[in-house]
């Protein structure tokens, strides 16, 4: 029994109005070529399809078209669950009817005590919810995702049964886990993590929502990550699927399976200059570039001259602060005297220290700003 | 073999601003109700389930919910068209897992020549397309909705199987249709309506898009009409479907059946203190009212006090030409001396006529206006 873990796939996603829809479908070229080979029992989607509640035609259109290589021609059944960014009332657009060729799509909270059954593998799934729901569901008080999540496999656990391998599917963020600046928090107001030790009982835990595939480090609770990177948080991040095999003697084995995307994302430091002419490590002239650039003050549409470069530029940032000392931080910059932090920055600007002149002149300046006259 | 035949469900439609989802809801219970007596062996739904391409979660509910009941519960096969308002591309979403069980949801021009066999009968789907997609389609140039049609049927006969009863469903106008105000145009800038010889070699026509169940006359052509009255224009008009059945000598018989629907639309004319009093005749305080009323100038907030009685009410038109003579028409009003005109207008609001003074006034400011002085 061989099943595929992937999550977050954020279709029409976009970052700074670039749409990721042809990177999108290109990805998912891969992982369905991916999943040829692999000839896997199952595959789980653990939440985040879509980017937004509201997907555009074109987007859907991806995620039929996808789903429909994997579960009509290639026969595979395919367990989802929707996250925080997918409207539960559109992802399960269909259910009933794609649950005749074992198309599993999860949204209610009461499907967690509906498992399904694999072989001996049991899948519970608990699609992402909000507190309030969490509250009208189990019609008791309850303060935080965790103490959902608690309630939640407390009521599931005696149905466990301990012959077969369990495992819960998940769209939750796993105390410690590392976030990146492209997910959405879960929660307003509450502590949203979960300790892992809610999760006993289960064989196996397939988590959505953290974007790092390597987010977290349990023998048995894995989160997929994101198909792509979706911010600039997430560069050098390897990003595929997970596979999920029990041996025969009952011993989980997991393996991730790195993607390669058509364009990466890349952040780049250093000298306009040497960007424009070409000086610098890169992966690719057509990657998602953020450029944080020093000295560039005096150029009229930068964004535009890299553009013609870099097509993929996405962001540009004019670095200042951290010439001052790239190895202080800004709370030490704080300590530092405003004369000196004066100078660094005319430095900065045109290479030479404060004239004795000048010194005098800010000295006089500073201290009349003081009050100590 | 029993056929049911309904079109323009118009799910999610507005009438100034009141939506009509509740309204939708209803008449739909009524309709599957009809469907567990008439236990026909097919549905077809000419086209337009949606008033829109962008259906909100709440619209596209009711629609999974009786198709559901439909097809999923009582195991009725069901063919679906898009009409002029669909998406395709969202009404179409999940048709290939729809199609196992036997729920055919057709868009596209080529589905036509891929008719779906039903025990002798052979169904040919010809849903809504624009001239430019016929052009396309067809490679070769199309002037007019008619001559795309001409140029499909043509193209489908060698196929038809003459041993089998061969039933065209389609969204259009058909030559002489009268329309509503609630039917969007077809084309624009061309002449949309077909003539029915270019319908020749099917037993049986099918359509969706006039709301009038009763707009054509012929023995094998028919519009279903809409599902409930959606436009003043339509009160009074029956709503409901039709059942088709061919009996043992190949004969076909139709019989619409009526719906009664919660609430009804009607025009009410009237003087404003009768209506307020509730003096007229009405089917119901709850109906969905256009009152239009005379003697209504000195009445502040007419409207809100309508609703204070009637609160359906959609629409409130004060009359004045028509207070001149009922009976006259726009081009017989043209004719009327400018005085007489305005001596009408005067006694509307006075009850009295135009006093000699007056009337030399309006004279002598008539002939100045000509410039006979």
């Amino acid at each position: 029994m061989k099943i595929i873990h992937t999550a977050d796939w954020h279709l029409g996603k976009r970052l700074n109005s670039h749409s990721f829809l042809e990177d999108q479908r290109y990805i998912l070229s891969q992982f369905v070529e991916a999943i040829v080979e692999e000839k896997p029992d199952l595959i789980i989607i653990a939440g985040d399809i879509y980017d937004t509640a509201h997907p555009n035609k074109n987007t859907v259109a991806i995620f039929e078209e996808m789903v429909q290589k994997l579960n009509l021609q290639m026969h595979i059944p395919i367990i989802i669950i929707n996250g925080n960014h997918d409207s539960k009332e559109r992802l399960s657009y269909g259910a009933s009817w794609f649950n005749h060729s074992q198309l599993y799509i999860r949204t209610t909270l009461s499907s967690f005590f509906e498992p399904i059954d694999f072989e001996g593998i049991a899948i519970y799934t608990l699609p992402f919810f909000t507190v309030s729901e969490a509250r009208v569901f189990l019609e008791r008080d309850v303060k935080s995702y965790e103490q959902a999540v608690k309630y939640f496999v407390e009521l599931v656990k005696p149905q466990l049964d301990t012959t077969k391998k369990n495992i819960l599917v998940g769209h939750f963020t796993l105390n410690g886990a590392p976030k990146s600046d492209s997910e959405r928090d879960l929660t307003i107001g509450t502590i949203e993590s979960v300790s892992p030790q809610y999760l006993d009982g289960f064989d196996c835990v397939l988590l959505g929502h953290i974007h790092h595939p390597f987010a977290i480090d349990y023998e048995h609770i894995f989160y997929s990550g994101s198909i792509l990177q979706y911010s600039f948080s997430e560069v050098k991040q390897a990003k595929g699927y997970r596979t999920i095999e029990f041996d025969n003697n009952g011993q989980l084995k997991q393996r991730f399976h790195q993607l390669q995307p058509q364009f990466e994302l890349e952040v780049v430091e250093g000298k306009y200059e040497d960007i424009i002419n070409g000086h610098f490590d890169r992966k690719s002239d057509n990657s998602y570039f953020h450029f944080k650039l020093r000295e560039m003050q005096h150029v009229t549409e930068p964004m535009q001259k890299l553009k013609q470069l870099y097509p993929n530029t996405l962001a540009l940032t004019p670095e200042v602060i951290t010439m001052i000392d790239t190895e202080q931080t800004a709370g030490e910059i704080k300590q530092l005297e405003p004369l000196d932090i004066i100078n660094a920055f005319y430095r900065m600007h045109t290479e030479k220290d404060l004239s004795e002149i000048q010194r005098d002149h800010l000295i006089s300046l500073i201290e009349e700003e003081r009050g100590t006259h």
